[in-house]
């Protein structure tokens, strides 16, 4: 495409460069600002520079926070024995967003990925172990949930911990799998109703 | 939704300012920024300040421009008697990819819509018609295309400008609205059908 001007062309190119915009929709975003007042550009280069230069990751679980220690991990509400292992911070906010879980959480940065080379030692796990084998004063660790992604990427994750981990004092569980509410038994897949299946529970 | 960081939430916020931008999505760009370095924030960001500071819009065909005259307007190739009427600068675009068209254009920088309170005098109308009877040296003005969108707005804006131009020496004419190519004459509209009937054209 020919763009009317080297800055909108520059432009176009940064804001394509996030995942899910193409072209066409990052030219739409940019023509937007160039329509509203120079203040609203402003304000939303100025977050996203605040963010990128003051953002912290919590000390014990990793999460997102804006002080050493997250909100969840300082809470005394929550829980410290239960560790849930999620992959990333959306995660922490799904579950979150249920409001059925009062343990704490362990952000792993990532998932282990041979195909973008995303090995073990580039994610948070030997800081998971950590956890169990040297905890802080009432934090012992005596459960951890694997809460990762049904892929292969998620599953390969899930192995390496349990390798990992199952020689510790500490019971390892990982979420149900299975037809979610809502879900047509005829339009479940297979896998998924098979493991529905030899994973069935108690009818309460 | 509740998020880990305040830095998190007002990036969030204004990043789902954007047309088009959810909550969801502009999390999802957001955490996507904190994942990659901080050069590719500040890139993003240096690119839309500069954008914003420095974009200037063409003196004669108020189209978004480098320098004080626009590339379409400087070129000697392009026929200046003849001046394509559009709303937006990707308007001017998407024609100019058709690589059909040899005029010259003129940006209104919007639509008359009386709903959001966009009245002739927030366009660039009275430029128009001064483009019509004060031309520049070399720049008479032969043909107005009207190349606005088939909508109610655009229909509006369409008449109005008519109303303005029709008593000067110039010839108005609009682009053919009609089937698509590809489009199938059963699954058309029956305004677009109508019109494309009683618009018909000599079959060469």
């Amino acid at each position: 495409m020919e763009y009317p001007s080297k800055l909108i062309e520059d432009a176009v190119n940064e804001v394509a460069k996030l995942p899910g915009i193409g072209k066409k929709t990052a030219l739409r975003l940019v023509l937007h600002l160039i329509k509203e007042s120079e203040d609203k550009t402003q304000m939303l280069t100025a977050a996203l520079t605040r963010l990128r230069a003051n953002i912290r990751f919590c000390k014990t679980c990793h999460n997102i926070s804006d002080a050493e220690e997250c909100v969840i991990c300082k809470s005394p509400r929550r829980d410290k024995s239960v560790v849930c292992v999620v992959e990333e911070t959306k995660d922490v906010m799904a579950i979150e967003n249920t409001e059925q879980y009062t343990g704490v959480y362990h952000v792993l940065g990532g998932i282990i990925s041979p195909v973008q080379g995303i090995g073990p030692s580039d994610l948070h796990i030997d800081e998971l172990v950590e956890r169990v084998t040297k905890p802080a004063p009432g934090s012992e660790v005596k459960e951890i949930i694997l809460a990762l992604s049904p892929t292969l990427e998620g599953d390969t994750t899930a192995f390496y911990l349990h390798r990992k981990l199952k020689d510790l004092p500490v019971k390892i569980t990982s979420i149900a799998r299975g037809i979610p509410m809502g879900g047509d038994l005829e339009y479940a897949d297979e896998i998924t109703l098979g493991r529905s299946i030899t994973g069935r529970v108690l009818f309460s």
